[in-house]
């Protein structure tokens, strides 16, 4: 087993990636790259959304700010990569996968935050293991080392989100829902969705 | 009558700012500048939104993307503004200016894409006012010059938006809405609201 091929355990993931969505992306790279223009777009929608809840929360504000900027970076650039491939723009459906972690936050304060934050934890580290398995898998070099830039920000992103759910509520709390969450967010991927997506 | 009291015509609008709106503003500095915070996260959110309405229209993502970004530029610098002076974050009432316009936007597209494109181009062009008037009289110079400084930003925004209404819709149709729209705008702050505000 190689370096590329062994599944990489990433923090708060209790599964890794099916080896199938691995063939399923690298046979529809404009498929994936379209969905995940939207993945950007909606990861900064999240972060906005989350600071217009959480007006007067200083260092969520701060944070997401930042988050929200490097997401726009990354549409911009993943939409670069979508001209270049002569892929035009448009809607996707997207897998069931964003709502079914949706439907796990729950209604009231402080809940809602918490899960909020962990949900975003978990969605930017299964983004950045796949765009790792991308980075691995991808035929084509320059689009291989454009998911390899991207892993990082990614990474950093699951930290953030961890970081400010404790810094808003108790680690054990934290860590048991975190727990409950991750294995919600393994089980939605535990069957291949037949449509491509980032998170099929 | 000095350059800095002689009233601007800035494209767009049809009437300058009430000359009371400006000693309300110096006299309540830090509530605008609480408010200001609040409508560069709302500008942030409205560019996004549109890309999210209009995923298919490549050049309205591309420069609202550039918008989007900008905003959350000027809304972290306003937030360092906020830290600066000692004021804390939090929520604060809106001024029925926002509200009064958005309820112009007709339901159905495309009238309701041209009415969300004219409609932004307006308080683009009110903000770039305001902050020249915040600029020119405000009587802290270092805040003075953060104004000055966001100025050509907003210029240059309500002018993309105005090029993204005369890109999907005929030049004729775009400005005899505008200038519906442009005496709805004035209208509304014909009278200042009492609660100091960027667009009381
Ligand atoms: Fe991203
Ligand atoms: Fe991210
Ligand atoms: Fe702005
Ligand atoms: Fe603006």
């Amino acid at each position: 087993m190689t370096t590329a091929t062994r599944p990489q355990t990433i923090r708060f993931l209790q599964s890794p990636t099916r080896p199938d969505w691995i063939d399923q992306a690298v046979a529809n790279l404009d498929t994936v790259l379209l969905d995940h223009s939207h993945c950007e777009r909606k990861a900064a929608g999240v972060a906005l959304n989350l600071m217009f809840r959480y007006p007067s929360s200083a260092a969520l504000v701060r944070s997401l700010t930042a988050i929200a900027q490097e997401e726009l970076s990354h549409f911009e650039q993943v939409n670069q990569w979508l001209d270049r491939r002569g892929i035009p723009l448009g809607p996707l459906a997207p897998s069931p996968y964003g709502a079914g972690l949706k439907a796990q936050v729950r209604r009231d304060e402080p809940c809602r935050m918490l899960d909020m934050l962990l949900v975003s934890a978990l969605i930017e580290a299964r983004s950045h293991e796949r765009l790792g398995l991308l980075a691995d898998h991808c035929p084509a070099p320059e689009l291989a080392s454009f998911y390899r830039s991207l892993m990082s920000s990614e990474a950093r992103h699951y930290g953030a989100y961890w970081v400010l759910a404790t810094t808003y509520f108790e680690t054990d709390e934290v860590n048991q829902r975190l727990q409950e969450l991750a294995t919600v967010e393994s089980e939605l991927l535990a069957t291949l969705h037949p449509e491509p997506r980032v998170h099929s």
